[in-house]
């Protein structure tokens, strides 16, 4: 309208100008999971030849798998667990494990009340102090079970928690918000400065979540290890219905690897990416590390291990809103060990089972000997309809 | 086809040209609320330090909310607990209020009504005349229970209501049709002429709806002092199937505000945008604002308080028409007070509650701290499928 | 892939093409009804005043509606009622009206029949031969009604049918496949010479179907008197399914709308473009003249009437395939008079009734004092996903 | 954000480069079956005169249709009826067919089996070796049934039964296996050399699966025959969810078709395209063609022959995976004979039955004579949502 009629339109005391700058005319397209596909090349690569480990913050990884800092997922035996296995698990410093001496008898209340009363007893086990000797001995712990003291805590008590942890023999400390900048702006207190945090810390200091190139770039810049993305990636996220915000998984891990590989150019210095959520089948795990993702942190999948605290249920929020929930307990079940988890055998065929197996099978179908090699595989645009071959179709060699 | 055939074909009488021009060449790609999301960027905000006010022709709210001029959103009694709340409501000049002298029981009747009773219903109620002495009283009331009086009518009666509620004391008329232009040709009688009307009302007028940047920069080149933005926004709406109308909301809040930011480079004149029409969850308060909107018009979700005069129903139709109808009475539900659909504490995680804790916490992830930088924020392409994480994913913190 | 790797492969003896040509790297993108939405824009009309009426191949009719030459839609008493109407029947001369002397009895038992039974019925029914006594019977009787004649026939047997048609009074000839091309290639006969037989007819010769811009400016090049447009348009017509062609309807409205355009340019003869299929309310009739259209040809919709031979039901084929069917009887239901089909009042809110009425008020509401007006207006792309306003959402005003 | 933010954000040790890279930003857009459409042009052809023949391999077929290798598809039975037929099926080396000397046991008991056992039985009846003589007699039987005799091996074997079939009297040698590449790395084994092997067979070799321009030219280059597409071409295929690997079909038909018609540009030699899997019904045949395949293998479809010894089921896997299986059995039904489904008269309107004269008829419409013809008709975006036409309409003539 505003090309073919504004010609002739005259009749108000000031004519419209002729070209008009609307905000929706520069949207940029974003991208999920389900939105790509990855196109096999010119090589192949036997699949037991492929190696699929990472080095990360002074870590060396096996298998790029972190589990999620979520009380459902981490505790000190899923965490020796998974060590073993190749990965690393993520303690959240501000759940249960840190507020009760015998967190097993709250995880269990949680995992066993009815839908009615979760949400009451969640507030209640929350509101229990974190207790600093409980901190020190967990991080002892994990030691002890052969895991590295990976742990996680949000900014408000970072500067609190950091030395202590660090004091006490944790190997990372991850500083972890649902939307995490490069400047928080605040009146009423003094917030992280993120900056002189790191320098200060003796251990190194990761940080999460983003989704945006310039915030990674420069949260890189204020010395951080690692860096963790995933805003409401997944659809099933209420963070998108309830706030608005969200960044589809795979535009974030690429935008933010982007400024990974920038970074890396400008300073020499290699900061690796963790993917973090919407992840639940092999596909995706494939699919997150040719994004550019360095490693991959997994809560549900793993919240399903018959080692997970949560016993076949998981929920999002450490510390649940009064005013504003956009998470509660849900059901996932429990399918099988940790080990068949993550190395199979599967026993469906949707590939929610022996994700390493479907990680390391992909890599070799399409030429990646390594990650590095993965990172670099064709991705295209295919968003997956339910439409194609949707009755009777089979394939298969 | 056209471009590899076109050469050899040459057996009719006249040769086909070699350039089509063809309309659906250039489709404007639009945008609804689903198909937009916010991204985060380099900073985040305390969310107790944002500000979500705005001041609209003349009235300073407190929160950026105005409740519909629908019968069963506003009457006298919601529109003094909005205003406490901060927000304002606008009464419809041609519905039950200004009709009755008790509202109450036909608003009872309609919503009690047996379903196939309501169309018959809604006609015989909107066939009593508007009286003009209880427009007047109602203004009385309105003021009297601490609220502005905003009043709604449509272009018909314009000139007949508007100076008598200017006189009485009405602090803002509205001028609403379904589809509003710059002009409106019509043989039979005399239209409406806005700029007219403006120059000769003792109080500002604002005018909707529409969703076109050149009508809108046209009308606001007539004097009126704020745009309502929203033609068909919703795909339930059956404006759209009807009449094949509607341009989704994201788009047309965005062309009507690059008009407004147009007009006020032209003029210095600035015309605040109303959104109205299509949000229901918090995340749609956020996407409109950042969209380009000063103040949001909310009818179905006020609709489900307990101070609702529709008790639970909505309709949306002040004047059914009998020969075409495009709406019917629908039950929304009464959830609880204005006030907790407003602030809180929500009992749901969809965020369809505590619609403003949701807008402010949005807002402050994003780094913004008033409503001007929440225009500024990113806005991406990521049409929400039900498909990622669609079944055992959680995420938090 | 082929960007990223092409470089480095090189050990086959015959290295790739730097440049690659995909045929899918120049899709054009289509659009059907359910992809657009019509924009309001800065006039509005008033709806009394607006005009539908289309001179189409000799006949002015009041509103651009034909019916459908399919038997449950054309007899000769809903071709009266709808002349009345303002409209215009096209009787099919190749169905049961010009095979039995009674057809009605014929059309009570397909009507009548069980699923199982109907496909048998049809071939049956249609095994009877075409009378040419009977051709000359219905033009008068269509003539007696009130309507113009307008009759149609596949290619095959428009040489035997055509001057017997317009030798008894026949006022516009439609010849008509599912698919027409301005050269039909055959070895075994000889195929219609278009341009000759338009020719050789004494009255107007209307040719469809076509979704090719090319193809539409090369028939208007023979000499017909409208085009008909329309292959596979819905969805649910299996000919997308079963032969994979089709054009999604409002792309090819478009395409042979501009092929009319171009046509009147280059010689100055304007040959009305008829849309034909996948229209159901009163938005689809409103696109499809914004997309370009001259006149609508309805089915489905009008063999909902009281007054259509088919007793609520409908069927496609003519001469149903014995090897290849696509399409069957399907129940459509009655749902009143055609003049409340076309005018109301409508007791469904969706559209599908009072078409006309919706049709006006749409044009109104953009501006559009008559379809020539309505065929500029703006058409923006606006896919209609379930997903904006499902719940609780109702708009009015 | 990035562009209007970056300009001020200062506050890190290093500032953000103006200009980022971000893989996502250059995602290649990929199409399947129901993302595109046919278009008619400006010719058509009479449906009795159209030819789609095709030569593959030294094998001249009268209908462009292969059987897979699959062991639910393809047995001696099934193999001498499609040749009879015009088309050709290909016998899987490492099935049933060569394990045992008699498989109509194993498959019947494979058929009948409850959903529980199914994985199990599939293991036990894949863990008998193959036998040489075995494959020595399939081969005389398929000559002696009037087939020729197309077998299929995956790449481990091709060395060991290559000589061994072409001295039995094989007609085609095909080396299929998921995804297949120019190259594939190996430490711990000496992989198949294919430039190689083709040289050293006297029968022609073809190879698949591929998607890729690059790797399809590759392979050309090392002497193939044929070569097959497809990759997880359906939604259902569980490739794509576990492996995150797939390339739609009618890109990956395209790209190949591409990589042929510059490998003939360059060599003088033409290596056909066969396209294979996510083809059910007549509309898919035509579209692959027109895609740019010079052939078609079926495998679901032709399983529900009556002939086929799946007996009404399939499984795609001929060795499955025991650790991360991919396929299972499905029950696909058993609809009529092979000559049904291939020639009709179809019993339903879906487009799954009668698919050869489908493929004419399509062919007719669009104005091709012959399968080079129907390669060069027009394609179209034209994504088939269900939204059309969705209830009842119904298109005909």
């Amino acid at each position: 309208m505003q090309g073919t009629r504004s010609a002739e339109a005259d009749f108000g005391h000031v004519s419209a100008p002729s070209r008009r700058v609307s905000k929706v005319d520069s949207l940029r397209p974003t991208y999920g999971f389900d939105d790509v596909s990855l196109a096999p090349g010119v090589e192949t690569v036997e699949p037991s030849e492929v190696d699929a480990s990472v080095g990360l913050a002074g870590l060396h990884l096996r298998i790029p798998i972190l589990a999620s800092a979520m009380d459902a997922v981490v505790d000190v035996r899923l965490a020796g667990e998974l060590a073993r296995l190749g990965g690393v698990a993520v303690l959240n410093l501000e759940g249960v494990q840190t507020r009760y001496e015998d967190p097993d008898a709250v995880l269990a209340r949680i995992a066993s009340a009815a839908d009615a009363d979760v949400q009451g007893l969640l507030a209640e086990a929350y509101a229990s102090p974190v207790r600093e000797d409980l901190i020190a001995r967990r991080i002892a712990e994990l030691r002890a079970a052969g895991s590295p003291a990976v742990v996680a805590a949000t900014p408000g008590v970072a500067r609190r928690f950091g030395p202590l942890c660090a004091q006490h023999g944790a190997d990372l400390f991850l500083v972890q918000s649902q939307v995490s900048s490069a400047r928080h702006l605040a009146k009423g207190y003094d917030p992280l400065e993120l900056a002189e945090f790191t320098r200060s810390m003796t251990i190194p200091v990761a940080v999460g979540n983003t989704t945006s190139y310039d915030a990674a770039y420069q949260l890189m810049g204020q010395g951080i290890a690692a860096i963790f993305v995933g805003v409401g990636p997944g659809a099933a996220c209420t963070t998108r219905e309830v706030l608005g915000i969200g960044v589809p998984q795979i535009t974030a891990i690429s935008d933010v690897a982007a400024a990974r590989d920038a970074f890396f150019d400008d300073t020499g210095r290699y900061v690796p990416v963790v993917a973090d959520g919407g992840m639940r089948r092999g596909g995706e795990l494939a699919k997150a590390i040719a994004a550019g993702a360095d490693a991959l942190m997994l809560g549900s999948p793993l919240a399903r291990a018959s080692e997970a605290p949560g016993r076949g249920t998981n929920w999002g929020m450490a510390t649940p809103s009064p005013t504003l929930p956009r998470g509660t307990r849900i059901r996932v079940g429990t399918v099988g060990t940790l080990e068949r988890i993550l190395f199979g055998p599967a026993h469906v065929t949707d590939g929610s089972e022996n994700l390493i197996g479907a990680l390391t099978q992909s890599m070799a179908a399409l030429g990646a000997r390594d990650l590095a090699a993965m990172r670099q595989v064709e991705m295209v645009y295919a968003p997956s309809v339910a439409a194609e071959g949707k009755s009777w179709q089979v394939r298969g060699r």
